[in-house]
């Protein structure tokens, strides 16, 4: 079966270790999954889900990969395994949108927000994972206009998450 | 004095008549009070805001700017005065954040929202026109993460708004 | 008539006084021609034509553009007229391609190689201008591929690269 | 040991089935090598390289890497195992160029010589795989500008290219 590639898009700030720790989960449990983990690729909780992931059992090589803003390979964290540098800054977000099969978001701030309303409009189903009180948790169970007929999906945990990119790519019926 | 630019954000989507009349008189006025505009260059609000500008009798050359995502120059409309094909599809919209002095939010859908939020990651002033019940009319007077002081700024019509401007950039005191 | 564009592209490094001179006198005989100038918008070679650009007496607003690499637009010289920050790198340079009428290249380094080859990809006239022993001088009177069946045109000096520009898109001729 | 890319940049236009057998052939030799294989994902000499890495016996998920010029990850030739869609079209090339070791240009027309210039501007080694008369034959052996001491390697074919690939990393010395 082809693999799937789940995006997790933060949006920048600063990484506290609850968020860390959750978006550690998050990759491990992903590529536990049978996911390819696709993020940022740089510091904290871009390292932390890309660390996750590397660090799975299930883990094959091209399973982490860092879509980077710079031009710079040296740029991504340790654990990424594809890197990609872009030379696009945060407008290379739109890359790890158009790759991802789900896209999985963490973090309250506006580069959350912008990143999920972009997922939005290039249709692709969205969880967003509810780490704190900011603009994930807001959205979940909204839609964020009429062009679709879905809803961000809420999550609780990394272990919901995974399991609702499953439900949502139909991965989670007996074969 | 140097010429200040306002960058108009429209999320795409249709365009009323309602907000095509607004964004037509957005344009114009925002040319009388001395601004250069930018917007995405197309079609329906992009394109009723580029004509509004480009007939206002204060218009000079260089005033109406259309930043497009494809590289084929004729997808401009025909008000827009300077026309930037850029190859970059919605991507585009970064470089009208970042050319813009005040970033004028139109509409409601998830297009605005990520855009609004971009500028907001960008440190862009901003200002929502509330023609409809979308996100930029939920969006006014909230701050959308703690990086900033500010708010955005919302404005009943396009008076208010290109007054907001001025006042925003200082440009409302007697010289 | 509607305004042409001429896009100067520049290889980069270092940028002798010379070709400094003869960039300033090839910004400054394209604008008193009617042409709109616009070029990386940077230091060195592009001040140069900027500057001459900007100091022609035939200059009107909107006439001197810099299509800049970075989100920053205080990169820009200060003879650009319209500032455009991209955050595109080096990559921005087929933004200039894509906007121009007509192409000309000045330098002699692989980054003058690349942009005229884009040029040639893109369709877009192509002027060299030989201001020394490298590249531009090397391939004027060649053509890139069989993809064209034009060539790219050598250019002895500055006035003689605006009256090609003029004559590759007809504006020689009498009214 | 940290896995290394080779970069296979072609300029586009017709493939002739000789250059398609001699990209196959590279492809499958590079990943014999123990190299990942990146290009721009699509048709021709581009579907040729991946196929040839797909089907070597050495494969490994994560060796065969599409940088795709739109955003429609269907635009991928089927052998791709990690496919990126960038939406940057032909400025995608920066993507290939920056993420590779050694960079390897394949055909002859303007596309490949932008590529050549463009690899060579961002220091990476380039090795050109003289399959014809065009670009990649007429610079092999050659400096573009003197930002650099070392020249564009020629490789008479696929096999050349991989050992050349393999010296310029120091990977040919007995451990």
């Amino acid at each position: 079966m082809e693999r799937r590639y789940i995006a997790v898009i933060v949006g920048g700030g600063v990484a506290s270790d609850a968020s860390c720790a959750q978006a550690r989960s998050l990759g491990h449990l992903l590529v536990d999954a049978g996911f390819r983990v696709a993020s940022g690729g740089r510091t904290g909780v871009m390292e932390a889900v890309s660390r996750g992931a590397r660090l799975s059992e299930a883990w094959r090589e091209g399973d982490v990969i860092g879509i980077l803003p710079g031009l710079d390979r040296g740029e991504a964290n340790p654990w990424v395994d594809v890197v990609i540098p872009t030379g696009m800054g945060q407008a290379r977000n739109v890359i790890l949108v158009a790759m991802a099969d789900v896209v999985i978001a963490v973090g309250g701030g506006a580069g959350t927000l912008s990143e999920i309303a972009q997922a939005w409009r290039h249709g692709k189903p969205i969880i967003a994972l509810m780490t704190d009180e900011g603009w994930a948790s807001e959205l979940a169970g909204k839609a964020l206009d009429d062009r679709r007929d879905d809803i961000i999906h809420g999550a609780g945990d990394a272990g919901q998450a995974v399991a609702l990119a499953k439900a949502l790519l139909g991965l989670d019926r007996p074969g």
